[in-house]
Formats: C-alpha cells, sequence, structure tokens
C-alpha cells in the first residue's frame, strides 16, 4: 500500500457547462463526492429528494440553499456544513457566478 | 426539522494543550471527527493502528504523515485528503506549531 494524497481544489476543468460530480471514495455505506458549481443551480421548480441522509461541507466559495418545508435559506461559507436527512427536501437557489465553489457531499 | 449550517474552523479553544478531538456526527457506519492540532504530534515510537478505514481530508494548516511500512513522509497542505486503510499503521510527525492545523477525519 503506498498512500499518496490527492488535492481537492486541483483538477477542475476550465469550463464547466455543467455542474461537476465525482466520486471520491465510493464504499459499502458511503460515498464521498466532490462537487463544484460555477453559478449553477438547481434547475428552477425541481427539488433533491434524497434516499439517504447527506453530510455536506462547503469547501470554497459560496452558496445558498433552500428547504421546502420550512422556506429557510441557508446561506453556506468556506467551512460551512450540515447535515440533510433523508427525504428532506431542498435546492441549491443560487451560487457564485464566477468562482468555483468547491462541496465535499457525503451520502450516508 | 429546522436545518442549519456549523462552521468547521469556528468554535477552536484559544489554548490547545492538547490534540482537540471532536465529534461531528456519529451514524451506524460512519463517525466524522473535527481534530484540531497546534503541533500536536503522535507521541514519539506510537502508531495509529485502526480497525476500519479512515478518509483524512486536511482544512487549514499543515502537517505530515509517516507509514511505518513504506516509511515515506506525506506531506499535507489545505484540500489534501487521503483513504487510510485499516491497520496501515501510520503517525502524525508533525503539524505546524504555531497555526491550527484543522481535519476532517472519517472513519468508515
Amino acid at each position: 500500500m503506498k498512500p499518496t494524497s490527492t488535492n481537492v481544489f486541483t483538477g477542475i476543468p476550465e469550463q464547466l457547462p455543467e455542474e461537476l460530480f465525482e466520486c471520491i471514495l465510493k464504499q459499502e455505506n458511503i460515498v464521498i463526492e466532490r462537487i463544484v458549481s460555477k453559478g449553477h443551480i438547481t434547475p428552477v421548480g425541481q427539488w433533491y429528494d434524497q434516499y439517504r441522509d447527506e453530510w455536506v461541507i462547503l469547501l470554497q466559495g459560496q452558496a445558498t440553499l433552500l428547504f421546502e418545508e420550512t422556506q429557510k435559506l441557508i446561506r453556506l461559507a468556506p467551512g460551512d456544513y450540515l447535515l440533510i436527512p433523508a427525504h428532506i427536501r431542498h435546492r441549491v437557489e443560487w451560487t457564485l457566478p464566477d468562482f468555483n465553489t468547491i462541496w465535499l457531499a457525503i451520502h450516508l
């Protein structure tokens, strides 16, 4: 086993016509994913409704999440994290338009 | 359910006589932990030998890990992550002395 490290802030294409989703680690009960947004949002009228809990941390950039039930907006800056329980409908309402917003999402 | 966010860079005591380990999330098959080091290292001659895989990302600061089998040093800067498989003996050889090095460790 030769451990090596990878950097979460590197290896991002210059152009991002779509939001970038990449699996960093997939094991039996967990998926760790890097997401890069650059002005991307969840399509209007759509909600994420996930069958398992998701823990998410924003590492770079800025974003706003909207939760359907409470209509609460949560603004996220670097270092902000939260647990989104399964079936709590939410959407990415806004991300910085001209800068890569980098998330780690852990699907539990 | 009222989702709120917490920031991983905040809520750190001014004085850190010992390395700080805090559980951020504990579920059936996973523990997410914040670790804050300020010059702390694994005691000389000791190795971590964990019974499950650990995925770790350094978010702030700098650190060096040493792996016993290969005697390989890995220098970590913000954003660097790696998977440390179970029973791969390793130690924290160095962390920045005058600055908080913040890690997320996910025990799988």
